[in-house]
């Protein structure tokens, strides 16, 4: 499975940016691949190749993972009625249902926790915050190579963070045993070509990049150029503009009734067996 | 930057899990970055170019985020003083004082906090654990993209999350405002050719990938198996084992006085701005 470069960093930045920032002139077919990241929701009948899911999975398995305690795992769901079923649980959305590979991520204490019953030593610490942490981070490490392996084979992936808004039901159709939390799900499949997926621009660098100590101030221009770069770019993508980027995003975390279900997170947390200490 | 092929899928599983799992037989330049990761602890003295951290920061700002919200940030530290004093607070981890470049990934609900005042909006999802979930889990994802991209590049990386241990102090050094934090750092440089850094055997598959559900007995033959994978990775390498994988494992998850300090996340979180609603 050969990659060719086509792009220009100058193409792949104007993509990203909507401008060309100065950044080290460097390419290479894993850059190309990584900076031409896009979401993809619409996807082909075809099946993927056999043992797909495994090869995703040693990608997933080779990303760090904090004092190698691997504290996540995956499972892979391809029968259609569960992903019916997990569909309607994560905001009934259609490419659940119409992807022929749908990982849901696990922040998976579990494990540890088993293996301490199993050998009769405290695992105390599996009651603490930190730990609950630590297994988002290691399943979110772990899933972005997954991501990014599987589009460096040609495929589409898009994240699904709405697998939070029923934490319940889903650690009981995914059969998820206590201390396990099914951080987010991710959709996989090939690219519907009839559908146009774009790469989206994201904030200037100025506003997320800070040299030496954080820079309080340096959202402010960088948000009023992104809201600018986001209207021309819906505009040449014959979009229907969301609204300025800073107005849409805090209509988005207005409160809790905007929030599909997740303002009652700490209770399910505690209810799937975290303390959170 | 070209990448070639070197290695063969086989020698990189072999690596990778002690043995040749059944995955998709597909190899490229992006997957074989992925499955090659060795976390790096030894440095050059030689610097990076110039705008490094910049191309790392496209890569990073490629990776998906939830709703487009970009709920995170990144301090790039250079300043040698700055990295004695991060060293410090990071258990003294000497890699931090010596790598070119430490990042340091900032779970970032401050820039929509900052724009709620600014625009006199409503921001109270921002007070919600859902929230800094999200802010963590996008931290990750654009970490890790970053972590690829420098491998691509031929840079060595490590992980920091005993950036954890003292939160209060890491804020307070790099200024955060309310509502941000610090979730791990990340060494960046060129690799020290005179030290060995070996890919680093994980759980067999068996262990992490589950089909269509959960399964909870599948970890017991799975640790066994690798306890015993690592006993002879340790003796091939010459390298002073830690005990089996479990004992050692439960050990590092004892209780709280083995987190490092991270038994206080909670509050320490708290005076941070983040009310975990």
């Amino acid at each position: 499975m050969t990659q060719q470069s086509h792009a220009t960093l100058s193409s792949l930045l104007q993509a990203r940016y909507g401008n060309n920032p100065a950044v080290l002139d460097a390419l290479n077919p894993t850059l190309e691949t990584l900076m031409q990241h896009r979401s993809v929701r619409a996807f082909t009948n075809e099946p993927l190749a056999p043992n797909t899911a495994e090869l995703l999975v040693a990608a997933a398995q080779s990303a760090s993972t904090s004092s190698n305690l691997q504290t996540w795992s995956v499972v892979a769901v391809q029968d259609q009625d569960r992903k019916d079923r997990l569909s309607q649980l994560a905001a009934n959305q259609a490419f659940i249902r119409s992807c022929p590979l749908f990982l849901v991520w696990v922040a998976d204490l579990a494990r540890l926790h088993e293996l301490g019953k199993d050998r009769q030593k405290p695992a105390e610490s599996l009651n603490y915050m930190e730990m609950l942490m630590m297994g988002v981070i290691d399943s979110a490490l772990a899933s972005q190579n997954a991501a990014v392996a599987a589009e460096s084979l040609g495929l589409g992936v898009v994240y699904i963070g709405a697998i939070r808004n029923k934490p319940l039901e889903v650690a009981k159709e995914l059969g998820l045993p206590p201390m396990g939390f099914a951080t987010f799900g991710m959709c996989i499949g090939h690219v519907d070509p009839a559908v146009n997926n774009v790469v989206k621009p994201r904030l200037p660098q100025e506003a997320v990049l800070h040299k030496e100590t954080y820079q309080p101030q340096a959202y402010k221009q960088a948000v009023d150029s992104y809201n600018a770069i986001m209207e021309k770019f819906y505009a040449e993508q014959n979009m229907k503009p969301l609204g300025a980027w800073d107005l849409h995003s805090l209509n988005r975390v207005r409160g809790p009734e905007a929030m599909g279900g997740r303002d009652v997170l700490v209770d399910a947390l505690r209810t799937l067996g975290f303390q959170m200490k």
